[in-house]
């Protein structure tokens, strides 16, 4: 097959991909896990029943891509905000803010039954260990130009930031958000005026 | 029907009741949530599969009910804690290192696939609330005697807290679970050492 060709059918796989994603999780926010079928998702993403089967077996598996693309839209926006210049600690209070709104939003949508579906996901312990990874390297760094403490191993800041923040998940407010940060900040023993 | 007979009826139930819920839990940790049956359950439990039915529908049944004791005793725990004579912020830290401890052990035992069935109980939701007040109030006390930062409310003082220390079920020692209780106190701003 000539390569643009290919492109061409790759490009269209994407699309229609796209298509079913965004209708699945539409349509299962708007009225709940249970009550979702694929016959349903098919008509909204505009294809038929058959083609739905050649991309996903079921609701959950279409449920579960969409979620790791949000994941993954998500590491990419805090790996972006990590590689600004700037102090390390400067970047590190721009990633966990970005995070904790993350967390914040994750909690305004969705409904509960769909959170404890998706976060049983594999592809889901896989994004806390990057999501670890990225705040650990750079504690690391802020650690190293003695931005925060240093009695605590980096690995170990970087899960309790992970799980300190997931509280803004809960919270009403953005200022309340801000709030959070702060505290969590201040838990590293980076000040927040200091950045 | 005369009360002491009651009463001994009673007692013979909650003993009968025990005797199911640890059996249950000892078969689900060492087997698998999946290959447990109600007849092996009423076999280690020592009656017969009428009677289990009796008191239980099913498998899931008994580990919800299980998991429920343990988090009403958990509970208690806090509460004794809490009542003790002192300060505030004394208190405070004694409670969350005792939180601390139990997401510790907690992660130590049973299997990822038995938190998640565990952890959408209503129940979970129910705890979780008792934990807020019961944090949420030694903070009001804290802060009210000067031991600890005034700018967040406590409700989002102790949500954090909550968050916060569960980062102990992932931790590797009891060690690093003590420095988990200082990075979060350091958060409220409650010295470690001023207590």
């Amino acid at each position: 097959m000539p390569k643009l060709w290919s492109e061409t059918i790759d490009a269209h796989r994407r699309t229609v991909r796209d298509a079913i994603l965004e209708a699945g999780w539409a349509l299962v926010t708007e009225r709940g896990l249970m009550s979702v079928t694929m016959t349903q998702i098919a008509a909204k993403a505009g294809i038929g029943r058959a083609t739905l089967y050649k991309y996903f077996p079921d609701v959950e598996a279409i449920l579960a891509a969409q979620h790791e693309r949000h994941v993954a839209a998500h590491l990419g926006e805090l790996t972006v905000l990590r590689e600004q210049p700037g102090a390390a600690g400067q970047r590190l209070k721009a990633v966990l803010e970005r995070y904790a709104l993350i967390c914040y939003h994750r909690g305004r949508h969705g409904t509960e039954e769909l959170g404890a579906l998706l976060h049983r996901g594999e592809h889901v312990a896989r994004a806390e260990q990057q999501l670890t990874a990225l705040f650990g390297e750079l504690l690391v760094e802020a650690a190293a130009t003695g931005e925060l403490r240093d009695d605590v191993p980096a690995d170990e800041l970087a899960s309790y930031c992970l799980h300190a923040l997931a509280a803004a998940g809960g919270l009403p407010t953005e200022e309340a958000v801000d709030r959070l940060v702060s505290i969590t900040l201040a838990g590293l023993g980076l000040s927040d005026s200091a950045t």
